[in-house]
């Protein structure tokens, strides 16, 4: 490992400059604290009429070029923001650019599981792609797959060991727990957690009840009862699962119940329905900014700014970013 | 001329079938009542996380369909809702997609004025492209050149023959009318629309009064006293320049006054400056919808549906569309 | 629906023409037969230098034509095989190609689950493009995702409402059935068929035993004693899966099982493998053609043929494919 | 700023190396001077079937190239002869490759204001990215809208501020100076110029004069009685424009008339109309050679080159061409 | 075979529409009045400063257009016109574009013989691409390979058929006929016209003379004395080579020489070379327009408009070209 | 010229990385050896399903990597291989990729001498671009018009001056040799390799016999008796041309028969034909490796390898490889 404190002469791609957009300010300024560089000075302008403006302070000419922009909400004007950031630094003959992207947005339509919709991630994508990024950052997407709908290459880093890290900690503290997941298309990342903390597993089974009907039964798949539950997921949005699996878990005799997550979406009545519920910790990270006044008690936010920073390092060296995972 | 109630088969292209975002229902309900046809259905969803979602109701499979919506307020939403919407006609396999987009937003940002700002009405043509789109039709784009941004063929149309039309029917009870250009940059415009309405031009030039100041100083070039003044721009955003140009003109002895611009953005204070001012009559378009609030007793609002419905028609059977302007 | 024997004049497209590789000769014949239609004239050759050259009989000037060719091994030859006739067709001025594969090979490739390996399954996905296809047909892709590896639209059917009606069929003489996935990256698509068949669920659970060791522990999550068995997966290869969890699911004390799988790619010990477990039937379809001396007595063969010719017929005469499963 | 006699040693981009089309050799020749750099040797061969021919005289593998060609008549051997040395640079396997275009053909063809016609412009932009080209610097084009026809990143320079300090230091003996515009479409680059050298404006408006006639009728508007005149283009075609102008403010008892633009294309009648005319001084540059016996004696020609090779050095080592202008 | 009197009426393109550039009017003109369809009306406009234009008399919108334009001198000239022409009816909304060029410029340069040169004729392929053609008709092409050039489809047709039947109907009346070509890198296609009409085989090698020098050496490989040779190429340029050849043969004793070719480019000195020449008769053909002037007595020419009609139908009604030839 | 034994230290393109695929693994390694470069640590492992995976040992961020893989048979397999690692190459974000394959697969179907068949060569090559190539190197191939298939740049040497320099060294040995070409397409290499060693010249002329028979007339052009034989190509595949032209030649009266071609594919009954010839030598490469047991006694082998590490070595410095061969 390289001393923190200084940066490799990297001629090869030109000198580093980290810019950020305004979605994730707090983030993007630990990272650059990290790397001891100053955020690239910016004007992103909205006019009345809502047409994004964005200006940059100083030339990026041959320079190698980080954009941090999460695209939490709102959702579309962060993403244009991106891209507007991205051309601009493209017309302004950028040598390098890599857009660093905690959380995707509409990652969840990455397939068509009905006919006559979108694949939007895909859309995304291209978008990323035709406004001029050479690379792209992002952390735990919702699928796997959509690595592949990029044809730049791109890094896609996972925060769960910053999770499970937190996990292996308390260990010793946690009864004979298990973890569940509350969505099948989820059980396989659930698995590899449940196999990085020396844990069991149970699933959520959701079934159609009636013939027509709306309505869900719900069942438990595996052994909760006098068990440590810990509810594990990629992202939190409007809580709805989340809700249900934590009742139906206690109902069936777990004991303390916690929650996991990468990415704090906490949309809608989200931050109201946990408040509600008996869950002893929530740990989440910070890909997504959680405003103050939904910083429930019960809320552990651990920070990616590290691995972002050690990522962005490698990757204006020209080093390996596996080996950082003993990979 | 074909008779209006029908359309030519033309196997072509396929059927053809007409979808409305949700940005411009009116107008997109008054085209399609025009060409007999109904709007296909689609459900346009926002999840509680800003996530737009699109699901057509029924199979675009070779069709040669036409989406409209226009790009006004909430800008970026109703964007990504055109390219979304076009991507999956695109992904259902359509015949042939083309977007109708009365009003493009981002046009203003078509050149680098100053270094290190993008040319975002670039970025936009190469999104529509990668959503999929094979034609566009619009109005009025800020400038002439923005067709060159398109590698697709589209129809640039002008709603200056609806605006013109309306004051040559008025122009008997003018007095010695004389258009005036608001921006150094429409002037040659403003010309056109002179010559055709049989007016005299002058024009208002804006400088910067002082060394380091911000004060500008506007001159009239030209002769305005005792005549009526038409002030003539593209659109009207926050009304500012117009409200400049307004009180400048009476201020050197207009008559009456009269403002006609084709996209009534009017965004921020522009309602309420307008209504201040001593202006006879503003005559707009429907390119983007004006909540009812908004509809000043002195504003005429002219449709463009008849236009644009003419135009997907004969877009439809491959006929021409230079000849309906005798061109 | 319209009648099986005719299909629209569909101008559209061209006429449509049927050809087929030498990857899937019964399967081309059947769906050509379906569509009272011959297969193209067409001359594959493979010269001693491994080079393969295609040849057509006649003419594809501006028509609808549709190559079926699977890509099980010998792997890369009938891969290579489906672009080369792609790009003859290509040359030939084809109105329309697309190619129908109702095996997609190197799918199980589609993300990097560990640093510095391929995607191929976007690799094939580029190649088929650059090849010239306009569209694509296949069935049971690993996961729905590669969808958006394509920038070309396409069709991604499903075999399992074949696959479920044989079982829905045989529904009345289980006792009490629990469907169980070997992999829990199929957990979610495996509940969808519990619950077309009103059964139960279970998943084997697989997970690394020692610190360093390779060995592996399965464990059942949910209960099978007793209750009839049917495992499900997309596709079966080596069978080494299977075979775990025909073994562990009979020493949990289940009843009958029954083995269910869309791909049959079979490839090195799987035939004896499943020859010597206590599988009461194999149900399967013929996306891979199955040599003679591989059919095991207890193999039930489905045909998808009837599928993919309604599919291309709806897709040559612009219609709805959506429709065929009340979507 | 550097020193301007030696270049910073780029790794980032290779060795520079610049290269001159036949266009304009000694343009070419002074900006190598300024630089302190030979003009890479290279061939350039028209055979008598009229097909150029282009060997360049060593490798330039891995080098940061500039090539030097500007498009003026003969314009599309000149613009054919830049794309063969463009693809053989690319062929050669050059690290970047820089087309200096300092007049770039077809700029005037830059929208359609009329059915049926073409944007020319894009496809000289496509082509000259389809060669190969990795940027483009020029000067002055059209409309500023042109930069967003090209999809590589470019400098588009001006040298207006080298014709404004030509008048601002003439400026004390000018009487009471108007800025006149022959075309309405230049009048906002007009009132830049106007402000830069403290002056006045006025605008020339041509209108067709009957019905259907040919006939124009022009008009000043604003004032130009006794006071110098500077009428200010782009460029001087035919001088068809220009002449009119000239005579027009001399018959509306203006002063001394002075003629600033910065491309001297001087087509076909321009010299004798400009020699014919009552012109006190012409300033233009050296974008386009002029002929030794069309050097008019009150034409005053002023360099590029300076311009020229200082963007290039900043290019070259990747910093900022902006701040060049204090922006 | 159609009746050649009427074209069927193919809906699959649009209505067919033949256009012609300014270079080759009375191949065009034939085509057209074989076809029985008018020319479309254009304007092609060269301006003083040599930029040309063009506009269209009336809409391409949705037909089957073909441009007939050869490349012949003044070749960038001739070619640019090609672009220009095919961009404008992109723009236009055209069905289908088939690019029809006889004679395809800068086809020598196909391949890199020496280092640091450029490979032209791919350089063609792309302009042609990027300005619009969605297919090519052409002639003769230098090398077969210069179709993988083009990644749109096309017909590359031959006028070796028109040429060869000349010969095998005045075959009873020659002596003992020896084919002989000039060029080793011909051996191969006038072996093929060696069969045709029944002729025997020699080559003419050329080898440099000296060490260093420029002088050349001929040899001629094969029996020449007493028989009559038929001397074929692809193209006769400055007849350079022909020349040497003509009178090789003829001091080794031949007895009449023919001289065969494809494309009368005939440039420079050629015509002059010709004319002293002892060529009892050529024979070419109209892919290039000869001035009259050119025509010596013993030069005819044959007309390759019926060929590229036929091929023009059949390419509108998706009919095959391949069995125009039994192939 | 370097010292062979050290790479200056080009930052330009990153650090140098050799890597192979399996399919040349002893040319891989001498090339390795002679850059005093170790192989890069990869797994290419075949599953039994067939599918290829590719595995890098450490990381190629930023590095410029050049991949030696040739694609003799198995064809399909060796090409897929060497995709694939492109592919993986790419999404590590190397630097810049560079393909070497000495032989090329599919090089003779390289154009449409028929209709209704491919062009196999421009597939490739756009598989090798699309699967993230930079750039590649290759050897002699078979129409040296292929190098326009790729838009991305390349080096296609020649081994011919390995060969011809093997000739020239035996030369005072040889009487009055002459070289002999038995396929007319390679006519005119074999009159520049008959240059370079002073060599006579003769052709195999092959003419179909009768009307309808597949039955072939060889005859010689030029004169063999007493002399010594060259026969020239540039692959020997299945020998049976070579093996016709030495029987013809031998009956002709040729004294000892040499035969000298770049790459030894051998395919089918290549070697037993070989065998049964009177040939005195046979000199090739190791572009393809050779089974020992195929090593005939009168084989000479000579390496491309020093020929291939130089060029190399160049590429990565940014140093000419024309001038290798004093051109």
């Amino acid at each position: 490992m390289p001393t923190p404190h200084s940066l490799r002469d990297a001629q090869l791609y030109g000198e580093i400059k980290i810019l950020a957009g305004t979605a994730c300010p707090d983030l993007a300024g630990e990272i650059a604290s990290i790397l001891h560089l100053p955020l690239g000075g910016r004007d992103v302008i909205t006019f009345s009429n809502e047409n994004i403006f964005v200006r940059l302070h100083s030339s990026v000419r041959g320079q190698d070029v980080y954009v941090i922009q999460t695209t939490s909400p709102p959702v579309n004007d962060n993403l244009m923001e991106l891209l507007i950031m991205t051309q601009t630094l493209k017309l302004d003959s950028a040598g390098r650019i890599t857009v660093v992207v905690p959380y995707i947005c509409y990652a969840r339509s990455d397939k068509k599981d009905q006919p006559r919709v979108p694949i939007t991630a895909r859309l995304v994508a291209d978008m990323i792609e035709v406004a001029g990024a050479d690379r792209y950052i992002t952390l735990d997407m919702h699928a796997g797959q959509i690595q592949g709908f990029f044809s730049i290459p791109g890094d896609v880093l996972t925060a769960f060991h910053i999770l499970s890290d937190h996990f292996v900690e308390k260990r010793p503290r946690l009864l004979d727990p298990v973890i569940v997941t509350a969505d099948l298309g989820f059980a396989k990342k659930g698995r590899n957690f449940a196999q990085k903390i020396d844990a069991g597993m149970a699933f959520i089974e959701k079934r159609r009840a009636g013939n027509e009907g709306r309505a869900e039964a719900l069942t438990i798949i595996g052994r909760v009862k006098d068990r440590d539950v810990i509810i594990v997921d990629d992202e939190v949005d409007t809580a709805s699962s989340v809700s249900e699996a934590v009742q139906l878990v206690k109902k069936n005799g777990a004991r303390d119940v916690y929650l996991c997550f990468v990415h704090p979406v906490l949309s809608g009545p989200a931050v109201e329905r946990l408040r509600a519920l008996p869950i002893t910790e929530m740990v989440t990270t910070n890909t997504i900014p959680i405003p103050e006044h939904n910083c429930l008690p019960n809320l552990t936010v651990l920070s990616v700014a590290p691995l972002l920073a050690e990522v962005i390092r490698r990757a204006h060296e020209g080093r390996s970013v596996g080996e950082m995972f003993n990979e």
